[in-house]
């Protein structure tokens, strides 16, 4: 199969999800010793974990976290706090566990799986390294096309096969994570077009820009935006136009993670644009999607609604890496757990709710 | 000491926090290998924690969560879902590790005290089991006190004596958590008093009444404060007058950290009550306290406000137990992990923000 035929296939293969794990798995839930439904949106988790594992004891053993780096061409326009010579140097950092992604990973027992899809940095082979380069970083959108549409098919196909191929180790739930100095520049472009909202609406500070650098940030996407006039309806164009290589990826990652019934906890707002162009390949990817937090790009709301996702945390994290999906993991876990090792109302021999009848209800 | 005399000399011994140590970490943070205050909120409590331990690298390695039980006369009034046999049932499926708060201690490495406070049932003595029983339940509030004066203050010392004697096994984070059938009835009674809120402001289903039911709630709340007019400015009038067992503990449990420097990770509605009686003995408590998740008891919201706390989580929890503390102590751990386990940018050679002045910012 070539990249577009890999592609297509993986997203027929993307299932709905069937209402009978809902109803089992909210029985199970009710059998259990708490007042109904009073872990409230940790049961709704449950619930959709059942849905997408088509079990009523899901196990989340095997916790996986993709952190795909890459360039970004657009940084020449002056659009990022950070110069693009940190995107490697963070790429080592991930490689020593140094980074926040390592430690927020550890303390929910993932595994992180780092992935090179277009470092401008020529890193020499290492064990903990996935090379999938494309390129040296994407061209300058503001320019041209970030990148070819068979430069964006094989990104997305990358994005699978690193699913396909961590399935031989198990995975019980992936998360997505991103590096990529210049990424908010593209991400907020992605989610212009496929959200339909302004450029001003949906472009925030990134790594910490000033309100100046945020005025020119929205003006070299809005200029981009007139030069490609990207449709919304052909996401492989969009990805091409103004993506970014580890966008591409993650897109191929949960469409990868569908395919084998695995849940996705997304991270914020790279992954969210990651997760508009899958939801546009395929619109039953969105039944997979787990929104593990709102992140503090002003963007983000945008995606999360057109998405139908409620973040799990709203913590004001903005770091990308994947750390909001490993926090994510974490309150996921504890919802499987629930599940699995929680006594019933019948095994402890405890009695349940009084008739309403009685008055005390 | 007697129990007055214990409480007294706590109250005196627990200290406000320095700012120097919300310095020094926000210092060693920003030197650490991500985008200045990216990691939000997290960033926050991880210098919370820090300041309350007085260090800028904190280790939570021995988590507690103190869960104490104890009946409500109250229950006679019909403010309840479920029978008040529910309690002592709830701790024998604590002590076999089936109940929720089992499941999501396990999950995040917290050792579960489980204390009789004061449950109508006579416990066989059980290694698992702290018996600090004051009494078979509290009296109905509705038609006298709840308690006499000296037992509040029993209750208070003992929730002191609980936090000392495990000080030898360590605690680095306590947590708090509850059972009682009838407690949600109290909690919103002792709220209204401390915060000036309207009965109806602060009463909710608990574990699950109807709104007919509700309004009885509300109605026998409202009548219980007209017959006792407890006195916000004594603290120990209004626990004996309205109050319950395990709630006149978790005041203890609240004071015994703050003054052993141990930050305390509050669960929901019934804790809140607690923390309002605690703060009111000792205004410098609220530096010690972290709001693990806002809960779905409405009156949840008054008690943080008064409180000055910022829920970490805002799941819509309502279970009581410790179960939002055990979700809150493992995004505490991700927070001081932060501290402890991430590269700065010097030790992982990565460039930092470019001067502003470049207009690249």
């Amino acid at each position: 199969m070539n990249d577009l035929e890999l592609i297509q296939d993986t997203v027929k293969k993307i299932l709905p999800l069937e209402d009978q794990w809902l109803v089992s798995s909210k029985k199970r839930l009710d059998s259990l010793t708490k007042p109904l439904g009073s872990l409230g949106r940790l049961e709704d988790l449950a619930q959709k974990i059942c849905a997408i594992k088509r079990t009523i004891k899901p196990l989340l053993a095997n916790k996986v976290i993709f952190t795909l780096a890459a360039d970004h061409g657009i940084t020449a326009e002056g659009v990022s706090a950070y110069p693009s010579e940190v995107t490697p140097q963070m790429v080592f950092n991930f490689l020593r566990g140094g980074a926040g992604i390592n430690v927020l990973s550890r303390t929910v027992n993932a595994k992180v799986i780092v992935v090179d899809m277009g470092v401008a940095f020529d890193f020499p082979p290492s064990q903990g390294l996935v090379n999938l380069k494309i390129r040296m970083g994407t061209g300058n959108f503001a320019k041209g096309p970030a990148m070819s549409r068979e430069e964006a098919a094989t990104a997305i196909a990358s994005g699978i096969g690193l699913v396909e191929k961590e399935m031989k180790n198990g995975i019980d739930i992936a998360g997505t994570g991103d590096m990529g100095i210049g990424n908010t520049t593209s991400s907020s472009a992605i989610t212009s077009v496929m959200t339909g909202k302004t450029v001003s609406q949906v472009t925030g500070q990134g790594t910490g820009i000033e309100a100046k650098a945020l005025s020119h940030k929205i003006l070299v996407i809005e200029k981009a935006l007139e030069l490609h006039k990207p449709d919304s309806t052909d996401p492989i164009g969009v990805l091409s136009k103004v993506g970014g290589f580890e966008i591409g990826g993650l897109v191929g990652v949960i469409l990868g993670a569908a395919k084998n019934k695995i849940p996705v906890m997304l991270d914020g707002f790279i992954s969210g644009a990651a997760a508009l162009i899958a939801v546009s390949l395929a619109p039953a990817v969105k039944d997979y999607l787990i929104a593990a937090h709102r992140s503090a790009e002003p963007g983000h709301d945008a995606m999360l609604k057109h998405l139908e996702l409620s973040p799990l945390l709203d913590l004001k994290m903005r770091l990308g890496e994947g750390t909001g999906a490993a926090l994510g993991m974490g309150l996921a876990e504890a919802a499987c757990k629930i599940l699995n090792e929680m006594a019933t109302f019948e095994e402890a021999s405890v009695s349940g709710k009084k008739e309403p009848a009685t008055g005390r209800v």
